[in-house]
């Protein structure tokens, strides 16, 4: 079984030539191009299309995080061409319920529970468990972020508490290769990287930077 | 002091070009036009700059449900030309702040946060006063109202228990001409319709009956 975590390059952009620009440039160094929710809303769910058009090979997220209409919201991901698409923590139940149907009548797509902001994890993640989620993307989020808010023992270990019940969780928030060994003791399935990629002076050396420090910590694929 | 409640409409469409036909069609009776989530992701803010283009008399609503990155999405709703935007209640309350932050920057700019899907909306209330949130969009989401979930005491003692806070209370989830009496003892600050107007043989003549019915209960304006 290969427990190496994936990499997934996150387009925090909201214009789309760029977008495309950096996804070309990086594309063969990373496992998921992701489409962030800001450029979706900039640029139109085309913005999916688009990254799916010039990267045939790669799987495509579109990072919707969706809070309500989880059927029509997934069928629009998923019609644009995505392999993945998201839906936010906070929605009803009802709705990533409608979201997980909508994956579940075509073949090969994948619902994950977007974790941003989320205030009641301990309450939720066995209802979505028992719904039949299976992916989650635990998000320190840019504005805690900025806010001074880093990576502690705690969130280490809701991550572990999350795997432990069996959910394949996605990590994303300040991921840079120096952070990775923090996450040695997790086996997370994907890491998430956006800035720490596309905003260096090096992309492509960046995403195989990443690449190494995930490797040196959780061994070669 | 006047306290008929606004009438705002909805366009929930995916397309752009129907619900700029929609808007034009109906705008000189609505107070409000709003610029639905889906259509935000399916046609990007362009969507948002189109109806402020084409009806520049109403105030436009992007209904962004923003989940993060607070700065970034609320200065692309209004450099759009939205006069509101809303962030999700589930978004973290420093993303909560930063969109407030932009708001206060400019003039005659409003956020809302919007309560699709909240779990915890006694404790996460007092923070969003505290921080100077004023109004608020109390939403039955659609896909808890396709699973059965109505209108009931219980929210309307929640809308309540929220204007007694002091905030301005939005009302949207299956908004008809018949339900508007239910609220009368809340003095809510708009009422939201989308299919009641949008979906029905003779949109006019909806909005209308929508706003007969709001002033039957509340009085004239």
């Amino acid at each position: 079984m290969n427990t190496t975590p994936e990499l997934q390059l996150a387009l925090d952009y909201v214009r789309l030539p760029s977008a495309i620009a950096m996804a070309l440039r990086v594309q063969e160094y990373v496992d998921v191009i992701e489409i962030g929710t800001p450029l979706i809303k900039a640029a139109g769910i085309a913005s999916v299309a688009a990254i799916r058009e010039v990267c045939p090979h790669k799987r495509v997220l579109a990072d919707m995080k969706t809070p309500d209409v989880g059927a029509l919201e997934a069928a629009m991901a998923f019609d644009a061409g995505a392999d993945i698409m998201t839906v936010i923590a906070g929605a009803s139940i009802d709705t990533v319920r409608e979201a997980l149907a909508v994956a579940r009548e075509r073949s090969g797509k994948t619902v994950m529970v977007e974790l941003t902001g989320v205030r009641d994890l301990d309450r939720i993640a066995p209802e979505w468990k028992t719904i039949g989620v299976t992916d989650l993307v635990f998000h320190r989020e840019w504005d805690a972020e900025i806010h001074g808010k880093s990576w502690t023992d705690d969130l280490l270990r809701e991550i572990r508490g999350l795997i432990e019940m069996g959910f394949n969780v996605t990590v994303t928030g300040g991921i840079t290769p120096g952070i990775i060994p923090f996450f040695k003791s997790v086996p997370v399935t994907r890491f998430i990287a956006g800035r720490a990629i596309h905003a260096t002076d090096d992309p492509v050396a960046s995403a195989r930077a990443l690449r190494e420090a995930i490797a040196d910590v959780f061994g070669r694929p």
